[in-house]
């Protein structure tokens, strides 16, 4: 069963509800979370919320409650969940704009089964589309996903877009690019992109595996270059992708590198469990 | 008294809520109208509904009635109201994403008194922040104002943000942007730029007026040329811009044909009512 930490108490999440005059309905204000639990632990759950509370700053969205509080509540709805959950706490933007800020902001966690990719995407990779332009506010997780979806929408064999605003590669709608070329890992740096929190574990992981890595934007030209490429995400962990556009990358299919690193991200997560 | 009509029913709109797993909540997927009504008939009620219509088709959401349907509700909420009034009506995303669409929508309509610009803004004219970006598909209307609105606070002084990208005005964050330069009244191309209804009123009774428009972008270097500047929306109407930026338009007060055109709509108005 999924539950809902919501005005202070858990209930049943189809009984959760918001009012109409929230901001988060009437104008799309709203940032979030998704976080998983391994070995019921949730994964990254300190810079998760850190990240969360950096949205809400750079939405100008008060804090509906203290960071602490909002941790014992996650703590406290796992425990309550049967077997690993995915947590996804949002803040509204709540029923007041003033001077564009939101001085009065709802808090709500929904804990749910985790829907893990189906097996296939990781034996096979996946397709991505293109798309010549960027995501707006990397600073800010919010639930601003309608324009993707309505891109998306017109690829239905695709698993993501991928903005490539001017020919330089930034991210996926919903993940962490990388691009594996000449023995080194590259990824599109923090100052352009969301501070995706697999990321940091894969950055870290990699650089342990004596892999190079280089933080800049991959450029759409080398990827005819490329060995390998995958996506990351708190729910996707690795993802490998085989086709951007019309460009396949390396032979086709889920390169070693790629299967190397989702294994050891799977080994060695116990060290980002808190 | 506000209302919402909601799963086929008035309500108090304070009653009114929408479970947590809609996507208009989860994911910012969601298409409105805000439609003013004037001697208790509404403004422009068929073009708004065909762009309620269009904004879903756009965004891959199924109708959750038929557009005769909500045209009814949205006669009868008029009636229940007590003087003029502001009526929204949404679809929301729903529960269900499907190969990149929304196949079982969600529509509620709000009844509110309208709350109209102070007057000041007509006599003193607003300032404008220009912003080096479009509006993502201006062919939706859509409930995603919250990159506008983070940008909108750090300028508390602004009245909207203004879409220049690449030096081309297209529209302001909630408005369409006209520009009057050399007797030439200059909006956007509907190509570039949300169809709005006011828009569309202001063109003609302009061209009634004799005087010449021009459909096309005007550009950010034009407007240390022009001598008068407004914005348009259902709410608004006709509100006068004075300063762009660091650019002060014209002489830096409200204009003779911005007034003219603002007096014109409001004795013309019945012409459009139904």
């Amino acid at each position: 069963m999924s539950i809902c930490y919501i005005n202070g108490t858990f209930i049943p999440m189809e009984e959760a509800s918001l009012p109409v005059s929230d901001f988060i309905i009437l104008r799309g204000v709203g940032v979030f979370e998704s976080i998983c639990t391994f070995h019921r632990r949730p994964l990254m759950l300190t810079p998760h919320l850190e990240r969360l509370a950096s949205s809400a700053e750079g939405a100008c969205m008060a804090m509906p409650m203290p960071l602490e509080d909002i941790r014992r509540a996650i703590l406290e709805g796992i425990s309550k969940m049967t077997g690993d959950c995915m947590v996804r706490p949002f803040i509204t933007g709540g029923d007041t704009f003033h001077q564009g800020c939101f001085p009065a902001t709802r808090l709500f966690i929904l804990f749910e089964k985790v829907q893990k990719p189906a097996p296939e995407i990781y034996d096979n990779g996946v397709y991505l589309v293109p798309v010549d332009r960027a995501r707006h506010s990397p600073d800010v997780k919010s639930v601003d996903y309608m324009s993707s979806y309505k891109e998306y929408s017109r690829h239905d064999d695709a698993y993501e877009i991928l903005y490539c605003p001017d020919g330089e590669i930034t991210e996926a709608a919903h993940s962490t690019f990388f691009l594996y070329k000449e023995e080194t890992l590259i990824t599109a740096p923090l100052s352009r992109v969301l501070k995706g929190t697999t990321r940091d574990i894969v950055l870290q992981l990699a650089r342990e595996k004596g892999i190079r890595t280089e933080e800049r934007t991959p450029l759409v030209s080398e990827l005819s270059g490329a060995s390998e490429a995958f996506i990351t995400g708190s729910v996707k962990e690795l993802v490998p992708v085989v086709k951007i556009g019309p460009q396949t990358i390396g032979d086709g299919n889920p390169g070693p590198v790629t299967k190397m690193l989702h294994q050891t991200f799977l080994e060695e997560i116990i060290r980002w469990l808190e």
